[in-house]
């Protein structure tokens, strides 16, 4: 298999300025492996309660996801999030969270996810985060991780961050990590922790950017006139950006630098709708006409200015 | 004449964390004159007091900047801003506003001045800026207005927007001026509000985006370790923007997309150092290789993705 996600799978509820819903698939593992599914074949080490149903699983099935590492616990239920977006979209408001059969996860990798090419740690505990990555052979790492760990544990965050091949985060939790406001001089300090190949800073509606160790590349968000539920953006990105990379033969510059756009084209399909439900039922030929949309509005002509070029 | 620009020549006190100082020339019509200088001819209408020297008047001749139209009220002094940048240096706080001269500032444009092919309306009170755009003959127009005259006369401002053919602004000015959060939806309130060409919205640290009729184009900022004074930085991105316009023979999509990156270019060197300094010792080729970097940093390769490529 190419590529494999831990992380959570789990149900939301939902409060946005366009409506409500009691019970929605997602989480991070959920919304990384739809994402990533489009480009590649996706394996998910998660944790299940028995109130998952059918209709989730065929989620599942219909993207070929396999979930043969999502272990269901029969005692317990999915861990639950419920949450409210205000008018600006920008904050989610943590209204309720029921860790549930999530607050025991024990990831346990089979072969097969062991040896996945690439492996994604979505927001986990840091500590089995590290723990997943050491029984893995992938080439390729990536993790994210959020700002209640930083808090908390910033030492297990950073010994996770030294095993692992590219870190995926937002910029506050970037200038929060390396304690630093200056975004590139946070970038820096976190490229230094381990021996990173690629640093994500996901800006949300202000774009992302890519730091490698010779390079820096930056691209704007997709243009959105309505957002209607940010949830799993964060992650839909990296499952486009992991995804796309896993397809490629070699992870190479110009290989990361599409699947910064890749993500950021994933993100954009995901926030139009709530949950799941827009890339659920998204086609490779949307993907890719947004990705050509995407090129049209970031494109210029490199011509150096001369001054006998004037026209007064 | 090519380009002119009406707006205030002005001496600034600054506090940084990076250190202090009493009096910097400054003003939007400078910063903005000093920047479109590299690209093309440049007038500036404005008005300074008995204390404007020629330490000052030798950075105008410098550059080439035509000052006959800067009025000189021997009886006052020169519009003088003291204000203080915290530790993140995103917002200026005003610890002093002379007015001055500039209180009574009646705009005298020259023939010379009217006459010329694009002229900028930088920050000044909207009926001033509608007056001089209306004894202009010039073939594009741009604007900037603030926070402080939206909130104040609202109607005035958009009464000179209909008159121009380009606004430039940052995100919260687009997001007040239009009510709506969401900047697309904003962008496309304002472009009706008049027959506007073109509609740039900036968003510092995170680039900046142009809105045309038919087009969309983003980029992001210029990546900075360290930025040691942001005054200016706006009024040198529309320098940087309208000078390189007032080049070429057409206003293009691709030489307003174009003078995005020659404004996002300028405004970055404006920044490293205190009010005009650092553009003031600014070469061609340190433009040129500037916006070389930045097609560098913003550059992917445009391919569809194929499941076939797949690696798995």
């Amino acid at each position: 298999m190419s590529l494999t996600v831990v992380g959570s799978v789990a149900f939301d509820a939902l409060e946005t300025p366009f409506g409500k819903r009691d019970k929605l698939l997602g989480g991070a593992g959920t919304h990384f492996a739809l994402s990533s599914s489009f480009f590649t074949d996706v394996r998910v080490i998660g944790v299940v309660g028995n109130d998952f149903t059918e209709n989730e699983w065929a989620v599942f099935k219909r993207h070929n996801i396999n979930t043969d590492d999502v272990e269901v616990v029969q005692s317990g239920k999915t861990f639950f999030w419920r949450g409210r977006y205000d008018y600006d979209l920008n904050t989610a408001h943590t209204l309720e969270t029921q860790l549930n059969v999530f607050e025991t996860f024990e990831p346990k990798p089979s072969e097969e996810s062991k040896n996945s090419r690439l492996l994604f740690l979505a927001n986990i505990l840091p500590m089995l985060q590290k723990q997943v990555r050491e029984q893995s052979n992938a080439e390729f790492v990536a993790m994210d991780t959020m700002n209640f760990w930083i808090d908390s544990m910033k030492d297990a965050v950073i010994e996770t961050i030294k095993v692992v091949d590219c870190v995926i985060i937002n910029d506050a939790e970037a200038r929060q990590l390396a304690d630093e406001p200056n975004i590139h001089k946070a970038a820096k300090k976190i490229m230094e922790i381990g021996d990173l190949r690629a640093l994500v800073i996901k800006r949300g509606e202000y774009g992302a950017a890519l730091f490698t160790k010779e390079n820096y590349f930056a691209i704007p968000a997709f243009p959105l006139e309505s957002v209607f539920d940010p949830t799993g953006a964060g992650d839909t990105f990296a499952g486009g950006f992991m995804g796309y990379l896993a397809s490629q033969v070699e992870i190479t510059e110009d290989a990361l630098r599409r699947a910064m756009v890749y993500g950021t084209v994933m993100a954009s399909f995901n926030v139009e709708e709530f949950g799941t439900e827009r890339v659920d039922r998204l086609t490779q030929d949307e993907i890719n006409e947004r990705f050509r949309d995407f090129k049209r509005i970031t494109h210029f002509e490199e011509i150096p200015f001369e001054h006998a070029s004037s026209a007064s």
